[in-house]
């Protein structure tokens, strides 16, 4: 019998492989989960939704019946802005307590398809907004683990389960990543569908994974996907790496700004071919453009609450960015989508000498629980549709994690994941 | 007592002013469009969930309360994939048979915001897919209304409603219309947000509307973007039309090619300074890439679907359009949409000329209840994001409606508007 220590911080990779090997069961691992989570949860508050009795049955009718899919057993938690057939969905709000979706979202079908057990619903920041949930760091409890995918983080960092899906408009699943110390994964804009999936502002949304492996971000991705799994490429050639000090570089920490510059330099040791490079302060544009972008969306794809619960809508929400985004004119909002399309192209242009880019992921997460500080640091890539991996591999002044983006172009999600564990391997 | 013969011809626009001016009761005009539909639904079957009592119901309440928003009293309806709180949404499959969703979609909600009664729920085809549902064409039973949002434009043309609500992915929206000789509307790609709208494709999905008049189009969007309405312009400067004969003009019936090259001479003739030019055969291949991008995005769509009531899909979209996606790799999939990207640009460029464009709508609607014929006459405006309007201006051989589509640049469709009256004056 192997112990609940060693299970709870194996990889889904290495849970799928113990499953198959007969040395574990899928009760045995759901249950190591359960307790890790009994232990730990009065702190660290990640689950919306968690019954104990549900996913030790569900492990159970996976052991009885025939082995499936590459992620067998795999337990996972799912932001709870994502629709699940046999659990509660509440979006962060209190007007949707104990709603109940008809059928799982597309993510949460084809986890199941692929084996994994839906161990329960991930904290979210109310309407996966500016407003925090009740998950704090499992690192330092005075700390914000950052939203607004805080619970999907905050369990895979705690080892509660080995993946989990968030969801991303400006930096939601990148910036808990960083803050608490986990690979964080947002692919190609449009690449995973989102059918089921609660449109934040529609027009900028994705999925995205949290994980501890780059083997684990890379098979879940492919399932996300709907495609055959493929193993991280391992004969690379030399890489070009671009080192983007972007426009906002000097409102970052000055030990943030040090460990990235540290990092280039042990890339460039490794082997690889570092240039520098800049976002120009045109990009600054897109702090506005994001703002009425997803104010003017998120506004209208609440209309039905706004109608019916106004009141049960925090304030910070209600007279802040939905506000803003009724205010704000079609004629405003289609120039800064206009502004984001040219913008995205300019990043295209201004990545495409390099394989990958090497970025800020954030600061270390800062005390008190404002679940999204410097959202600057992530809309230029959200904005820009480009795949992005957050490495967890510095630590901030205050002992906190500190990660660091690698992007790439778009669609070329499995070159970034080689590159992502090339340099993670220079730079852990 | 106004007669309802005359009530049930009212536009949206006529009807919102008799209601206003106490000319009509919200109730008499429910009254009036609810014995239309008992007079003609054994034959058109434009329904899929209609409660006489509930309709009734919901008009009394709305004139015991204040008046408010421009559509106050408007009876509507929505296509079936449409989410609403108080009636079923079924998706046009036995799967979702009296599913009942928690909240209305963010479209619904707004029209109700703005005052507009939900009738009943529309009848789409399978999943707003290929499988045809029930519906007739309102002008010849032998004949398909036109698909997947049949129900809507059929109950348009049929005087059972002034307003629907339609989904396009190819040419859902403007194929119907034009078959059953009513105005539709596809809006620039993204300008209304589809939270609580089954995702059929994705990537490609839009909203879009079906009116008989102009005005009711352009209130209607307004509405539905979520912006304040505003009067459709009425001093244009001289227009510079641009009469587009595609790469698959001579697929078309000789009878549609006179009628659109007759439909171009009047326009000249009214005035407006008309240009030809084409779509080259590379738009050829945008019918590849949508039947790849569509089938690859809905197979991981209906993953749940699949995994726990396959044998209650069609065999038509089943053993078809979901087993070739399935079967699309990631890297054909994402060549297709780089294709898609590159010959957007180029369409962009090729409309940047021209304040309008005048475009196909299709054939006459053929015998039979094929929903989706002809669908590379919609593929490159749909992949193009460009907003359209169809205007029921023509008949064809068989006496049946052939509609001719308006188009203009993204963003501007508040001129195409405009255009589309005027157009619509000198070819009605």
């Amino acid at each position: 019998m192997v112990n609940d220590h060693l299970v709870i911080r194996w990889t889904a990779a290495e849970t799928a492989r113990a499953i198959e090997r007969g040395a574990v069961t899928c009760e045995q691992v759901t249950r190591a989960c359960l307790a890790r989570i009994d232990e730990r949860e009065p702190k660290v508050q990640a689950w919306q939704h968690l019954d104990p009795e549900q996913a030790v049955a569900a492990a159970r009718a996976l052991d009885r019946g025939a082995p499936r899919g590459p992620l067998f057993g795999v337990p996972f938690g799912a932001k709870d802005i994502i629709d699940s057939a046999d659990m509660p969905t509440e979006y962060g709000t209190p007007i949707h307590a104990g709603h109940r979706p008809a059928k799982d979202a597309a993510c949460i079908a084809l986890s199941r398809k692929a084996g994994a057990l839906l161990l329960g619903k991930t904290v979210t920041t109310e309407f996966a907004n500016i407003h925090p949930g009740k998950t704090r760091n499992p690192l330092d409890p005075a700390r914000t683990p950052g939203g607004s995918s805080s619970g999907s983080a905050a369990a895979v960092a705690d080892f509660m389960v080995p993946l989990a899906i968030g969801t991303q408009t400006t930096g939601s699943v990148t910036r808990p990543s960083s803050f608490c110390g986990v690979f964080g994964y947002r692919p190609t804009y449009g690449d995973m569908r989102t059918a089921g999936v609660m449109e934040a502002s529609g027009s900028l949304d994705t999925l995205g994974i949290m994980a501890r492996s780059i083997e684990d971000i890379a098979l879940y991705r492919d399932v996300l996907v709907g495609v055959r799994p493929e193993p991280v490429a391992a004969d690379l050639p030399a890489l070009h790496v671009g080192f983007c000090r972007p426009y906002y570089w000097s409102r970052l920490a000055a030990s943030t700004q040090n460990l990235l510059e540290e990092g280039a330099r042990r890339i460039a040791r490794g082997g690889m071919q570092v240039t520098d490079f800049a976002l120009d302060e045109e990009f600054r544009g897109l702090e506005q453009a994001h703002k009425l972008i997803s104010g003017f969306e998120m506004a209208r794809n609440l209309t039905w609450e706004l109608e019916h619960h106004a009141s049960r809508i925090s304030d910070q929400l209600r007279y802040g960015r939905l506000k803003d985004g009724l205010e704000c004119s079609y004629k405003t909002y289609s120039e800064m989508r206009a502004l984001c399309e040219r913008l995205r192209a300019k990043l295209h242009r201004v990545m495409e000498p390099y394989d990958v880019v090497l970025a800020p992921a954030g600061d270390e997460a800062p005390v008190g629980m404002d679940p999204v500080p410097h959202p600057w640091v992530y809309m230029a890539w959200t904005i820009g549709y480009v795949p992005t991996v957050t490495l967890p591999v510095f630590k901030g002044p205050s002992g906190m994690p500190v990660g660091v983006q690698v992007l790439a172009r778009r669609y070329d999600d499995r070159r970034l994941f080689a590159a992502a564990r090339r340099i993670y391997e220079l730079l852990k």
